[in-house]
């Protein structure tokens, strides 16, 4: 029975894996369709989110019939309870992913956003690439080094997103207002993917530890 | 034995009603301050969010002692998982009053929308406010009546967001482009706490009914 449960415990830990991994890729391809104007990848990523719902779809009913038939107590639980909550992060980064890539659809053949700040979000997507990356690690570690750089990499992000609206409110921005509002868009797209990586990270963070600090600005 | 379980499952019903009211006058008074430029106002909403995320670890806490000591099988079972993802959605509907309560202390004294499309936004906070008070009556009854009502307001919500980027697309707009990114900002908030409503909505469908389709326009 209890080997049983640890089969299904660690299928439960694969699969959120496998959802950082789908995201990260996301994320890197509606990034590329964004800054290429490739419509056809944008609708590749657009279409391959379905499959991020339905793992985790999948992943829920695992747990749920795990807690059913089951009974687990103690840490088992919290952990099952803990995926339940990072693949809804996971979910929701697959999400702002296609949003990306919807705006890259959205403007095509034109880019969404000036030339002038595109390395500026080629900078945060490049992040948000590696805190999904990373997450992966730290779930297959559970090392929590991961942990705190997946939270040191999305301070970066922070800034630079705080650097877009301060390039937006310069007396230099000449863009017209529909570029403005995707300007801004995307920012708090490419921002909130980061925050729910850091959301999935100290999530580990605890079930590893034990300690939660939803406040805390470091592990 | 029974009689505890019921009573416990009950308080966490209590639980999500109670939040439902919170966030809805969250909403009410964030949206408030931010129509009148009252700063005092904007102060109190942010840190009462405190209190709606205290209450969501509250409700979290209590669902995985039920579980821990229960044992729930069936319906009960996803009862309880099912209050999870209310919880985490009626945190974030509270996250988002937070925001725009924190757009109006940031542009005090300054009005944060332009006068002329500020009814727009009045319109969508009241829909966002009807929502969350159905979300209240709806986890008390189990009518899905409410559950349709609130998908209809959420309908009309999705609309006015689409006439705000009409409008910031219109040749006759001619505010500056931190006023565009603002407007930008309060509408994706407020859109997306009517999506939490929704999502909120759909559980209780589905706890009611045991169907689920997430893709689904109508329940």
């Amino acid at each position: 029975m209890r080997k049983v449960f640890h089969a299904e415990l660690q299928s439960i830990g694969e699969e959120l894996i496998h959802m950082s991994e789908l995201v990260a890729e996301a994320m890197e391809r509606a990034y590329e369709s964004f800054d290429t104007a490739d419509t056809e990848l944008a609708q590749e990523v657009i279409a391959g989110d379905a499959k991020i719902d339905f793992l985790q779809n999948q992943l829920d009913e695992r747990a749920i019939d795990v807690l059913a038939l089951q009974g687990p107590v103690a840490s088992d639980l919290r952990m099952i309870v803990g995926s339940l909550r990072m693949s809804a992060s996971l979910e929701r980064m697959g999400d702002l992913a296609r949003h990306i890539a919807q705006l890259a659809r959205l403007r095509y053949p034109q880019p969404v956003v000036p030339e002038g700040i595109a390395p500026v979000f080629r900078e945060m997507a490049g992040l948000d690439v590696q805190i999904a990356r990373k997450l992966g690690e730290l779930l297959e570690t559970r090392d929590l080094q991961f942990a705190r750089e997946i939270i040191a990499l999305n301070a970066k992000i922070d800034e630079l997103h705080a650097a877009v609206f301060k390039a937006v409110a310069d007396p230099s921005w000449t863009e017209n207002a529909p570029t403005t509002a995707d300007v801004t868009l995307t920012s708090r797209y490419l921002e909130r993917y980061g925050d729910h990586g850091v959301s999935v990270a100290r999530k580990v963070n605890y079930l590893v530890t034990g300690e939660w600090d939803p406040a805390a600005t470091e592990l």
